[in-house]
């Protein structure tokens, strides 16, 4: 198998751009891709997207975005729910890796504003069970609170220990111009949100948003010695049950196990090598979920890393959400992995200013789909 | 690049499945995959669907296939409009050949007729443009009439010259028991058919329908020597414009000519060693032209092979659609692609009985996504 590289990154602000349609976002950030990597093709194009279809009654969305660059090349959309950005990347490294193509341009990308909030908020439900868990009427933040209940019960967490989980992550989209929240709130602000669905508030679920985020790959042979080429250095894909309730536990993610040992083990690392880790913290809860499944807690015990400093990137053990994560940079479902992504490269790079990890060498993004059904988890390191 | 081998395949009948979900279909065509290459488990899962997500309330398709498989490893849904049966089994060959996997199961899938017509017909028009062709009150077929009005005009054919292109379809499907209209028809009854939308009638249209057909593939150089093994000799994908009117005629399938002359070149054939070709005919027109863009009738003349008798797979010059194509078989819009490539296995193994292709070596598929614009043309032969 070939070995990936990728040479060029690209993202639009997430934001409620009103004035502008799926197309017009994907093309900013390939065209932006394209600039950064200093060339002025690819061989093919995947989509990541979960909504068009529903939201925008455009499906064919990879022959929307080629036709907007005029490319005539293959072009297709891959779709996992929220997960669909990583699930479009790992297509991609997969294509250039059997040698069928020699670049790959990847981009992820999400127009949710243009529904009523209730639309969007029926559309996302999507993302789980419709015979068994939608037709319960069950939202998919009610999935996610009834898991943190349980898991607040099981365990004997407060409320308030998940809180620094959201403060990191707003602290750090405070600094990063592309995030959706780009402030920074206090534990006061996050203790009086208001209710969503308990015992997930407002400060524990990240808001929705449009956006796109693109990446260029390439076979690593023919970018070694530049500077700014970052290598793929693993890359697993796991499935659990897509309803929680046939889940042995609803509090042990079984595919993001399954998946990071995959990466690990195709990197020839451990959890200890990792730098920094873009998790998806669609919900604060699912911070915690990550870390324990990916090795950086024991079961249980994921809320205390925040609890003990260790998140933050100046100076944590395992920096999380360095951009803002989900929480503050903003969840436009489908492009969401690929920010992970974009977001990591830029770490690797040292180009993240006040939240620069000193050092990074390793990180990992992990992309979850639906409420724990689909991750994918991708390693990548300097070259 | 590894070379990749086609070593099972599976279907359900194309049928108005009331009784079943969507996973319960796909699950049908896997069972059956797995037993046909008497094998019990895969390493991937790559899902073909367009409408999951707008007609059943259901995305996250691939997981929701893998969790009522019981299957852990990676899962996704590829989404290409009518063309996403083929472009799944595009992605899976580049998984196998990669070296990522070593084994993948593509099923395509569809259920379409738990809904309303009204909504079918709206469900449908998202694989065209939703800004600049929907917005007109355009529907699929509308476009494709639009299509065969100026071909028509153009070349000065009438419609009963199309006759052939359906009554061929029907013969074969009478002998095809997972067809979902397995009876021949005559001329009156293609003439006689009521109108959709003018020069389109009843008898050009292919229907809908539910179903689901699948693949395992694996490396080739796993199953040398098995008899019923089928290499997969070439693959190409390419896009055109998603809106007609940007297309500088819309008279020629320039995606068909881009995939098929890549398909072409990676097997070393041309279009004379083709012995039979399942074509994309959702609506007659379009068997013409694609016909036209592979290299077997020059522009404009596509109906000539259909008068000349040469379509037919007791004898013709190249049969089409042997099984009874779009228009008999059916057209459950995202399994399509891989119903074609069942069939053509199926064709290359000798199992085709009455519509059999004599001594067929070399057959090809070809699935469109949108009215032209995403085209993925497979060539496959006998290992």
């Amino acid at each position: 198998m070939r070995e990936v590289a990728i040479i060029g990154i690209g993202q639009t602000k997430i934001d409620e751009h009103w004035g502008r349609s799926i197309r017009d976002l994907a093309g900013e950030a390939i065209v932006a891709t394209l600039q950064d990597a200093n060339r002025n093709q690819f061989d093919a194009l995947f989509s990541g997207n979960m909504l068009s279809g529903l939201i925008d009654q455009q499906n064919n969305l990879g022959a929307v975005i080629a036709d907007w660059m005029g490319f005539k090349g293959e072009s297709v959309k891959i779709e996992s729910a929220c997960s669909s950005g990583a699930s479009a990347f790992r297509a991609g490294i997969m294509a250039v890796a059997s040698g069928e193509i020699d670049s790959a341009m990847i981009v992820g990308v999400e127009k949710m504003t243009d529904s009523a909030p209730t639309e969007v908020t029926s559309a996302l439900a999507t993302a789980a069970d419709s015979d068994w868990e939608l037709e319960q009427g069950v939202s998919f933040v009610g999935l996610n609170a009834l898991i943190m209940q349980r898991y607040m019960h099981e365990y004997g967490w407060k409320h308030e220990d998940f809180a620094p989980f959201s403060l990191n992550a707003h602290a750090n989209a405070a600094h990063n111009p592309n995030a959706r929240l780009p402030f920074a709130i206090t534990s006061k602000q996050y203790l009086n949100a208001g209710m969503i669905a308990e015992p997930i508030n407002l400060m524990d679920a990240s808001p929705i948003g449009d956006g796109a985020a693109a990446t260029l790959i390439v076979p690593l042979d023919t970018v070694r010695g530049e500077k700014r080429a970052i290598q793929i250095l693993g890359s697993g894909a796991a499935t659990d049950t897509i309803s929680v309730h046939s889940r042995k536990t609803p509090l042990f993610l079984q595919a993001a196990y399954l998946s990071v040992q995959r990466a690990y083990t195709q990197a020839g690392i451990t959890s200890n090598d990792v730098d920094f880790f873009e998790l998806h913290d669609a919900f604060s809860i699912m911070s915690a979920l990550s870390l324990e499944a990916c090795g950086f807690a024991e079961e249980g015990k994921g809320p205390n890393l925040g609890l003990d400093n260790e998140i933050t990137p100046k100076g944590g053990r395992i920096p999380i959400c360095t951009r803002g994560g989900l929480k503050a940079r903003g969840h436009p479902v489908g492009a969401t992995g690929m920010y992970q992504i974009v977001e990591s490269v830029q770490q690797l790079r040292g180009e993240c200013g006040e939240t620069q990890v000193k050092d990074a060498k390793i990180g990992m993004a992990q992309n979850i789909g639906g409420s724990g059904a689909s991750i994918l988890t991708h390693i990548l390191k300097k070259v």
